[in-house]
């Protein structure tokens, strides 16, 4: 039987890489094999790839550049682990994927989000997740998280991290938006809450598709 | 006056590099100033992206993840060396752009040319050249010289060097056709002829767009 797809979503500071972990772990202990991986990255090439986007070189992406490598390291890890694993029946964990796309370059660079989703199904060859849990956080609590994360790991941010305040207002509202057009995939999450509350609640989500 | 812009396509083993470089020679006796690039590469990052393109080790791209790393350089070079040389007024002189993508990706790999067209008009905003030089040369002629400069160099040759014969006959046959759907864009060239004749036959063409 083929295994279940599953995607965390959301701006920065939601805390989805401490849920991907806690899931995947909860996960194995229901029995289940376990693929974590994340976006842009998961292969060599991907990572190699995520390299470049996260350049802050003289040179970085323009727009249209780093959509495309967004997608180029999307096509490499859905053909070489997402398909190959649930093709063995096992579960794939994924941190970010498509509708991180339609969020950040289509509602906050401004590109047609229907022109990406065009490319998105080229790329996926119409993969679609099973399930995606979108952490919600409002700008002032990401903003804060990211504030502690940077002052205590000397991280200085990427380029998408330093994008203005109105960019992240549209990136929140582009995640709502996703997850009101497709009820059945999303679940929306409160990530300002406790991690515990917060993966229970995933737990929750999750149980659902459980089999 | 916004400057021309000239692309080279062919096959490998056409001899495009040396005609590239005799063009913007001869285009700067004729007092143009002239900016020569290459795709994939032509910026810092377009040359990276170009890198992994060529990539031998063990994780080389899918054609899928392929076809959009080609397509990120090129939005980078169209946007920082192109459009802005051409606004310049300046002759841009490129080794090889879009109908690369349409010959080698659609006809070579089998992607779907009109799809790959889309993606394409969205990386270059609608840039189209001016003029577009096919330098076309049998299969053989092609092998051969390939065979030859590999032997000289110990250039082993990239991942699309190496492919199988069939897919230099489609190479041919997609250049070909793109060259006869847009008979006023494209010059086809017999580039098995000498340097020095293909070279005037080149200038010869060139002299049409040349004010």
């Amino acid at each position: 039987m083929r295994g279940k797809f599953i995607t965390f979503e959301g701006p920065e500071g939601g805390g989805k890489s401490t849920q991907v972990q806690t899931l995947a772990e909860w996960l194995r202990k229901q029995g289940k094999k376990v693929v974590v991986t994340r976006e842009p990255g998961g292969t060599r090439m991907s990572e190699l790839i995520r390299a470049l986007v996260r350049d802050e070189m003289e040179d970085p992406p323009v727009t249209r550049c780093e959509v495309l490598l967004f997608l180029a390291a999307r096509a490499q890890v859905v053909s070489q682990v997402i398909r190959p694993a649930l093709a063995r029946g096992e579960w794939v964990v994924c941190d970010r994927f498509a509708d991180s796309t339609f969020a950040y370059q289509g509602y906050g660079r401004g590109i047609d989000v229907q022109l990406l989703k065009n490319f998105n199904d080229f790329v996926t060859e119409g993969l679609v997740p099973d399930l995606t849990i979108l952490l919600d956080v409002p700008p002032e609590v990401s903003r804060t998280r990211l504030a502690a994360r940077q002052a205590s790991t000397s991280d200085t941010g990427d380029r998408i991290e330093a994008a203005g305040e109105m960019f992240h207002r549209r990136l929140r509202e582009g995640f709502l938006d996703l997850a009101k057009a497709e009820p059945k995939r999303f679940t929306v999450i409160d990530a300002s809450k406790s991690i515990d509350k917060v993966a229970a609640a995933v737990q929750k989500t999750v149980q659902r598709i459980l089999s």
